[in-house]
């Protein structure tokens, strides 16, 4: 197919998506929680035909020799439909952010200004391998009153096209126009680029996947994008600090699961302190097979412990390496955390009320904790529900994006006659 | 001069710019209020200096055989320099935007999560000719704790210059670090360019100028970018509406100030009330000398008026004239915005409830009126005090900006030891 073919069927997507849209901004709140419950029964009800799909899948896995542990994460089983299925219905039953009364202020000229939260309109989701993400995407995006246009990858697209089918006809039987959920009907690198030019019909973009495709879609989007590059997320031991807890906090930080972004990547060890810490952690560490990476300070009191290179301060391992520096006080730890961090998740470990003021003040990241494990920077954890994932920017959202977080907001100003 | 050596300058300017926001961030808002008003003093003090400088630019302008009414946009004088001044000392007795609450939540384990108002750190604004800009703006962006980074116009180069330099100063006689106020001193697109792709100093780049300047900024910057690409207002009449306020409405709307954003460009009119309307209409805007393009039904009704073409839906004018087409009810104008307009700024006037319901609904702009003119979406106007332009953006913010959204916000979680 020539790139303009495809622009056409784009074209024809972007329409239809629009107009879905307007229908959905309108819809009452109880209307769209009966769309996202008879949705997660349409799944349900027709796990024969997504799981014939997704056997497709996984047949065209195993011939291109995809490892197994991929493979497992491609399957999608009646359990883990089930589970599909209810996180839908959960989504369903959250508070609509949709209608929300941001503010209200009546001017001295008798103009009442309202703003109040509106859908984006249409919302593009770019992702990779798990299916299961096609209906949390379309979930959450419905939630807020958004039409979602899908690009899945290329592992999943027989599994992703008939969940989005029954997904947007599904949307069909609750009265909403064709396009509240379409999936874009190739996975190749061109359509993407297309795709990314959308913004005629696309308000927004969110890649969800490794930086290398995150760093693509922000390099070729014309329409504003939500992102998470990497989570370089540290913890501070300060001076004086309660060792029990912050030697279980830095163990649940960077043990629990060491694979996602919020977990530990980076520890800073006030100098005062190491000699009677750095022992304790090194034998909780090496206890869960954790590989430390210091400088020389740290390696001087860890025999075992290896040098680190300027690299590994940039590093986000997901794996069970740890870096460690030591530091003069909590200003270098800030001054660090701020030169190599990714603006996620860093916290300060310490019972010293002034450290602990300087370090959430100054430390310039989404989140930032007081003894507590980085690894709750989550929208559930965080009490928002459902998640479309944690944001590193600073525009618009900063650190977990629920629902509020695809909503942006209208000014409506009610008037008698007022002129300027 | 290469643009490698380009690069280690704005490099330099990257750095200071960022030092000088952690200190800022972490201002107190009367040693923020302090430093604003002491730049005014400093402004009205050295004006000799800064008509010195402007004078150059004047004669320049001149030399460049730029026309009457830009030279005297440029022009500064004793006047305008007070101007300037007054400018800085209403927007450093506003309220402070940075640390505002925005949410707190305690979590079923005892986690507290604040959601509290930060600076972006680091702005740049991108402008044309106006010099006082760089004082307005420098402004703004220091009240919400952000260091600024300013790229002007070549024709304001030397008074601009001079302008930034006693900001800076200023600042640094208020104990900040040198870095709050630096303007770029190259004004060729090269430098604005390499400007551009320092997201790792600079963290939302504002543009205000021309379509072409924005489309060219937006295109190549790395960082995010807020912006207003142009307003194409529209107002509806509906069948029902108080004839003689809706009459006022439009002449103020088109009339008051034509080449500003948020003045009318398309009026629809409910074919019902057309009859009725449309004479009184043309007597009102013949007489102040606005040139009228229509479709056939509103021609047949005005005989001066011009045949419109699809373009004249599609443009801003920024003079007096103004396009109408005739519409069949409230959902073809609806249509007719959301297709044509620029989401900036659009009415309705009317009597009938539900078709206001279903127009403030249904339009997808960033301010949308009943029974007012166009001309109040300003800042001043929404009682935001000073205003940094108007986003017709959906991500972070929408209409007026003033402060408030200059700002962006992070978690702090504080704990006793929690682990997940």
């Amino acid at each position: 197919m020539t790139s303009v073919e495809m622009n056409l069927i784009l074209e024809e997507i972007g329409k239809k998506a629009r107009r879905a849209s307007a229908s959905l901004a309108v819809l009452p709140p109880e209307a769209k929680q009966l769309c996202l419950e008879s949705m997660a029964d349409a799944l349900e009800n027709r796990k024969a035909e997504i799981m014939r799909a997704n056997s497709v899948d996984i047949i065209n896995a195993g011939n291109n020799g995809m490892d197994e542990a991929k493979i497992d994460r491609l399957k999608l089983d009646e359990v883990r439909i089930k589970a599909m299925a209810d996180g839908l219905r959960q989504v369903a039953a959250q508070h609509d952010p949709v209608g929300r009364i941001i503010s209200e202020n009546i001017r001295p000229n008798g103009l009442k200004i309202t703003k109040i939260a509106v859908p984006f309109g249409v919302v593009g989701i770019i992702y990779e391998a798990r299916p299961n993400v096609t209906a949390d995407a379309a979930g959450i995006c419905i939630k807020a009153g958004n039409a979602v246009i899908l690009r899945g990858g290329k592992e999943a697209f027989e599994s992703n096209s008939v969940i989005a089918a029954i997904l947007n006809e599904s949307a069909g039987a609750s009265g909403l126009p064709d396009g509240v959920v379409q999936l874009i009907p190739w996975t190749d690198r061109e359509a993407v680029k297309l795709m990314l030019k959308m913004d005629k019909y696309i308000d927004l973009v969110i890649p969800r996947g490794g930086e290398s495709l995150i760093r693509t879609v922000v390099a070729e989007a014309t329409m504003p994008v939500l992102k998470h590059y990497k989570g370089v997320c540290h913890l501070f031991v300060d001076s004086s600090c309660d060792v029990k807890k912050a030697l279980d906090i830095i163990v649940n930080a960077k043990c629990s699961r060491p694979a996602v972004c919020n977990a530990l990547e980076t520890l800073l060890i006030d100098r005062s302190i190491a000699p009677e810490f750095v022992p304790l952690l090194a034998e909780k560490l090496s206890a869960r097979k954790v590989e430390l990476r210091g400088d020389d300070e740290f390696c001087a009191l860890v025999p075992q412990a290896k040098k680190a290179t300027e690299d590994d301060y940039y590093a986000e391992y997901l794996s069970l390496i740890l870096a460690v520096k030591t530091v003069g006080a909590v200003e270098e730890a800030v001054e660090h955390i701020n030169t190599y961090g990714s603006r996620h998740s860093d916290g300060i470990l310490s019972l010293i009320p002034e450290d602990i003021e300087y370090f959430t003040r100054n430390v310039d990241s989404s989140t930032v904790y007081v003894n507590a494990s980085t690894r709750f920077t989550d929208g559930g954890e965080f009490g928002m529900g459902a998640e479309i994932g944690i944001s590193t920017d600073k525009l618009h959202a900063r650190g977990p994006m629920g629902t509020d977080e695809l909503t942006t907001y209208k000014y409506i100003v009610l008037g008698d006659g007022q002129i300027r």
